[in-house]
């Protein structure tokens, strides 16, 4: 391309092709007479002949990206455009083909001045007022980093996946007026309002995606999962009251129990007939869900289970759904049986009447206003020995006969509740997804602004819009980078989720518990980077950052607090170090070493640790060896520490804890690898276009941010010299550049609808 | 005290001696006959009773740090006590000093025991019940966590300083039920709340401490920033509506005009009975102060200026209370007369009559909700030709006579334009002293909660407070350190601000951008870290979080935005750099080499990069070291950048965008080491106590957690090696674990009053 545009009589067409293309109105004779006229011009080389010619080929027209360049040409090199003293697109092409050596005066003989006018007259594009508002419209002020390199629409295909239907169908509901935010509403009305919202989708059947078909879902919830994250554009109290019922409350009946109990409530939940919550979280027992204390004891007399609060800390907290409209709750308890307990089960408990009144010996009080997600009405539950039939025990893992006995196919105590909570791990998918869709609609908002809002600039010049300087693009587009590395991620966790088997259900739920961490922080780091981003606009309720903040802080929290997922990942990856061992044994650390020693030599000598060449910077090769690398040093470090702990005689809760911070980076390495790992993958799924061009420099920039984020652990480690490390950072910049140069479109291809965003200053 | 500690018979008396001392129960006879009936007794060694004796001055009592000592000896080496087995505090010493070797038995004689259970007796402090509940109280519950080694008290002297007396009385007044938080009201109602508070402290006199005393104000501008910052522990939107009347609106006629103004409106602003505005922003020019476009053009017709609004990017925006309260306004404008424009100039402008109407040719529009201090009326104004008298123009720096001819003591616009603007950096020193209590809030909130929270722990014991998690410590504790830090340069800040003279207007001006800008990204950073660390119970409003993360979330962008103010710190260095050079030239380079070379030469070397001893590691003069390399490395670095981009040619405009990035990490090594010296300075002044001990320990975890966050930088410098970094690492974890212990005692040493702090998870 470089050199086509470095001859001469290929440039006097530029604009006039531009224009043509741009408009997309090249009709079949029009381009045969350009093409004939081209074919006759002696001013012409041959070489130019053919360029120009492959230019006109109706069925192979420019691509964004090559308009794009021409663009850029036309621009960088006529004067007269860009100070509004053209008068044709002719002359604007004379004047740039003139610009540079002697051989280029030929463009501006007599003979071929003639050529372009007639060209340019035949296409109908003649005359100072059609062109002047072509120029000011295309050229003169649209930015030139409004026009992506790529096809915006092909990279929603490649985002949205197998469920392109299921994600259109929500962004039309979502669309509809009946959608429409209320803002500056007291927290009752807006609860009225989201339960309204999950009325309207339940009756479109998106409540019930997830739920097996006999029952009137779905059948399908891959699909439940990609509607929760597309609802998440709009209101997150919509998500999270939606999550509750259709997710938490249906779902852990689905899963728990057993057909009787399918039967019973499936179609009711799904249809928002029956509100329901998912009553596990204790006031005294917040992560520590093996500890609640809430009872269900057996009574064979009447064969009913005893629900039951014993003290204030054991109500249950936090329960969405609990304080206004849930009429049955999934209630965590110690199953206490013949005296013995069997630890934690889940029960379906009434806990209203269907005319919305408190059931006797039931108190339910309201958790009140809250930083955010004020649609959503939690409240916290007191059981007064309130009994149940014995049916309403979720009885997949296990079951007690009317006299008592217990029974489970899992027979350790231990394992039974690992399992059963590992059912619920979708939890830890949603959320994260959901996050991720906030933190698309803040980096749209904080992009689409940044593009337009100028402030200072070179002296006697336009204002410079915010998202050329190069803090700018430092503190958003890796944190772009982040958003698309993250989707391919949660879209890889949801696949493996959903083809799980016993076999991998540990290496899931620890994927899952790293991945929804990684994510909602940062999610939470997006939203607010680009509030900051938007200055005072962004602090405007209308602009959303404040719901988008808000409703998405707590997201580190629920479903698990992130600092504690994070220890369960790194739990996870120190038990399979320790299978590699225990299982290989002698043979096992034999290959250990040698591969840490192959290591050694391949990545950590003198020419590695100093090379600064784009060619190797660039490499997915050096990116993944480097994380993997990282993540390798770390668990054994913290394998060392913790047995060097143990052998003191330290017993092992004092061991961990002294380990947790080392604990909590060897979770992040190990998360950083699959995220990269995934973003390489989907790149290599993906044809060889403009789209992916776009997207390796998204690509480099999350795996090269992510590099230099930790350069501190690779210098310590002498992974990395310091040449490297700043090399990287120079990198970093200049790619911080490039993706600027498609920062919109890589955002319009989240394809988030404007009714959704709504801010002023993202959408028209 | 160790070495005493391990005498058998001063053991003995252990329990006795800190029931007593801890309940401060001793009088002069007890101690008398404590003292006569050691001195009698021969099972004691005459070192044991010189060390007994001297722990029975009343003029000098043991210290916290020391009974706090007791107390450990006595819980680790008691498992009576531990297992709630005790009878008497006698029993429980010769336990004590049983443990261990042979020598210890003569404590367990009958002789030593009666004379054990006669000064128990002696003391009254006899008998199960008195013991039980004693140690029930003291021993069993509290955690040792709960008690300093330092007198609370001390530190809060050193923290309030000279303003000791301002602080208590406006703490009593925020005590006050006037004073009780609005939760769940709607805006106006809020804003009417905040204007009614407001009214009470001006009738308290605290708006107008900083006007000068012969218009009703305290003549003390120190003063009135202490009451910013105190207000600043209760609503954020009173303490902003509290700035916007008596600081920016009072303030700029204060400082702006002159004794004819102060005549006119001072006194009716500090009562506010004349409500104010301050109208700079405008939508078009959010940080770009000097090319606003509201004009003010003289009209000697009638000796008055013309306030126009001339498009609508010039309406002014954000300006608080503007949508409700607001009779007049500073309205900054470009001042043309005789055809000329003279630059941005302050006017003293009308908007609303005095019974709230808004006049003619105004038109005023509400900005509506924000994301946070909801209980502020912002507004937009348009000015349509607007007529005010020409003895409104705020003249202290420029004037224009009746004929329209312009005059200032300053010819150059440009530089009148600073001095106006230096005028008024005081909103730079108001906001993050805010700002900072707010922290502290969030710290203190966060901290007691850690303290007493409990989740998970070693199998078969109490749960784990997550205090003692070492995550928990990593996250809050170092931002518990860097609230100290932020408080002592603060108050540098306003010394230095108060006491300016031209000569150092400049080197005020970007310290009070540079510590605004530092100061209120670590409040941000550290409220979200302490909401996170509070789980879903930082979630409920009622505990504050809410409130202090939306209404601090905007102090990172106005009063200038960080990223803005970080350049012009910046930009104040390199002309720093640029004149050392000039002003002295040849000389001042070599000097400059050999001062350059002196760094390396004592600091470079391979003994300095590689010591991990504590001693250098924890030496003040190794950390401003480091601080200052890290400043001048980056600051020569950056001018080198800049100098090549400039000899390439390109302009300067965007050769500053070019080092942008590196130009605001050298906005941070500067301001860092301004932070650095001035804690070092504050424990210099401190006598040689506990106090100093304690805050020895947060000064070290300030200092050497940002060399850690630094030490990519450091690495990649070779100012360290990789052991030393390392080695940096640990020590900063065994800080965590030091200041852990006192955390209790520094957040309360704040003082903030618990009707201020409310959260029920931080007060009884």
């Amino acid at each position: 391309m470089q050199e086509q545009l470095s001859q001469p009589g290929v440039l006097t067409f530029l604009p006039i092709l531009y224009v043509a293309w741009a408009d997309a109105i090249l009709t079949p004779s029009e381009i045969e007479k350009i093409e004939e006229r081209i074919k006759n011009e002696s001013w012409l080389s041959e070489l130019e002949k053919e360029t120009l010619s492959s230019w006109l080929d109706p069925k192979n027209p420019p691509s964004p990206a090559t308009l794009k360049e021409w663009l850029t040409v036309i621009k960088d090199n006529s004067d007269s455009i860009n100070e509004g003293k053209r008068k044709s697109l002719a002359d604007a092409g004379v004047e740039i083909a003139n610009i540079g050596g002697d051989d280029n005066t030929r463009c501006s003989t007599p003979e071929a001045c003639k050529a372009l006018y007639e060209i340019e007259e035949a296409l109908g594009v003649i005359g100072d007022e059609s062109l002047d508002s072509l120029f000011d419209n295309e050229i003169a002020n649209t930015p030139l980093t409004e026009i992506s390199s790529f096809q915006e629409h092909e990279l929603t295909k490649i985002l949205d996946g197998d469920h392109a239907d299921i994600i259109k169908k929500i962004k039309t509901i979502l669309s509809d007026p009946t959608f429409s935010y209320v803002r500056e509403v007291n927290k009752d009305t807006y609860r009225e309002k989201v339960l309204e919202w999950c009325k309207h989708l339940a009756n479109q059947g998106i409540g019930s995606l997830g739920y097996p078909k006999e029952f009137g879902g779905g059948g399908d919830i891959a699909r439940y999962f990609t509607a929760m994250e597309t609802l998440s554009y709009h209101d997150l109290s919509l998500v999270i009251k939606f999550g509750v019922q259709f997710g938490l409350f249906g779902m852990s009946i689905m899963l728990l129990g057993t057909k009787k109990h399918h039967r019973k409530y499936l179609e009711d939940a799904g249809s928002l007939k029956l509100p329901g919550c998912f009553a596990m979280t204790e006031t005294g027992h917040g992560s520590n869900v093996r500890d609640i204390e809430t009872t269900a004891t057996f009574d064979p007399a009447t064969n009913e289970f005893i629900i039951h609060t014993p003290n204030d800390d054991a109500r249950k907290d936090y329960i969405g759904n609990a304080a206004k409209h849930g009429q049955k709750a999934t209630v965590f308890a110690q199953l206490i049986t013949k005296g013995q307990n069997y630890g934690v089960h889940a029960f379906v408990v009434s806990i209203r009447d269907n005319s919305g009144q408190t059931l006797p010996n039931i108190k339910i009080e309201d958790c009140g206003e809250k930083l955010g997600l004020n649609g959503v009405d939690n409240g916290r539950i007191w059981f007064d020995q309130v009994r149940i039939p014995a049916i309403d025990l979720l009885d997949q893992f296990a079951s007690v006969d009317q006299n008592g006995n217990y029974t489970s196919p899992i027979s350790s105590d231990s394992k039974r509740f690992f399992t059963m909570l590992g059912t619920l791990v979708g939890g830890r998918i949603g959320i994260p997804r959901a996050g991720l869709s906030a933190a698309k609609s803040a980096l749209t908002i904080a992009i689409r602004y940044g593009n337009k809002r100028r402030q200072f600039g070179a002296a006697g010049k336009q204002e410079t819009p915010l998202l050329d300087y190069k803090t700018h693009q430092r503190r958003l587009l890796p944190l772009l980078s982040n958003a698309f590395a993250s989707h391919f991620a949660l879209r890889y966790l949801t696949d493996r989720f959903l083809q799980q088997s016993e076999k991998d259900a540990r290496e899931i739920e620890a994927l899952a518990a790293g991945l929804k961490a990684w994510s909602t922080w940062n999610t939470s780091h997006t939203i607010q980077e680009c509030r900051e981003a938007c200055g005072g606009k962004g602090y405007l309720a209308e602009n959303r950052f404040a719901a988008l903040k808000a409703d998405t802080d707590i997201f580190t929290t629920f479903e698990g607090d992130n600092t504690v997922l994070m220890q369960l990942v790194a739990k996870s990856r120190l038990t399979d170090f320790k299978q590699e061992f225990h299982e290989i044994n002698f043979f096992g650390i034999v290959k250990y070493i040698a591969s840490q020693a192959a290591t050694t030599i391949l990545e950590k000598n003198p020419i590695a640790t100093r090379r600064t060449d784009d060619e190797h910077l660039l490499d997915p090769e050096f990116h993944l060896a480097a994380f993997k690398y990282r993540e390798r040093s770390i668990l054994s470090s913290a394998a060392r520490r913790l047995k060097n702990h143990l052998d003191e005689g330290m017993d092992s809760f004092e061991a961990f804890n002294q380990c947790q911070y080392h604990l909590v980076q060897l979770a992040f390495a190990y998360i950083e690898v699959v995220i990269l790992e995934q973003f390489q993958l989907t790149l290599e799924s993906m044809p060889e276009d403009d789209v992916k061009v776009a997207m390796v420099k998204v690509y480099n920039l999350f795996a090269l941010s992510q590099i230099e984020k930790y350069k501190g652990w690779y210098l310590e480690a002498d992974y990395i010299e310091s040449a490297k490390s700043k090399a990287i950072r120079r990198l970093v910049n200049n790619l911080c550049q490039k993706v600027r140069f498609d920062a919109i479109g890589l955002v319009n291809a989240f394809d988030i609808p404007d009714q959704c965003l709504s801010a002023p200053i993202a959408v028209k």
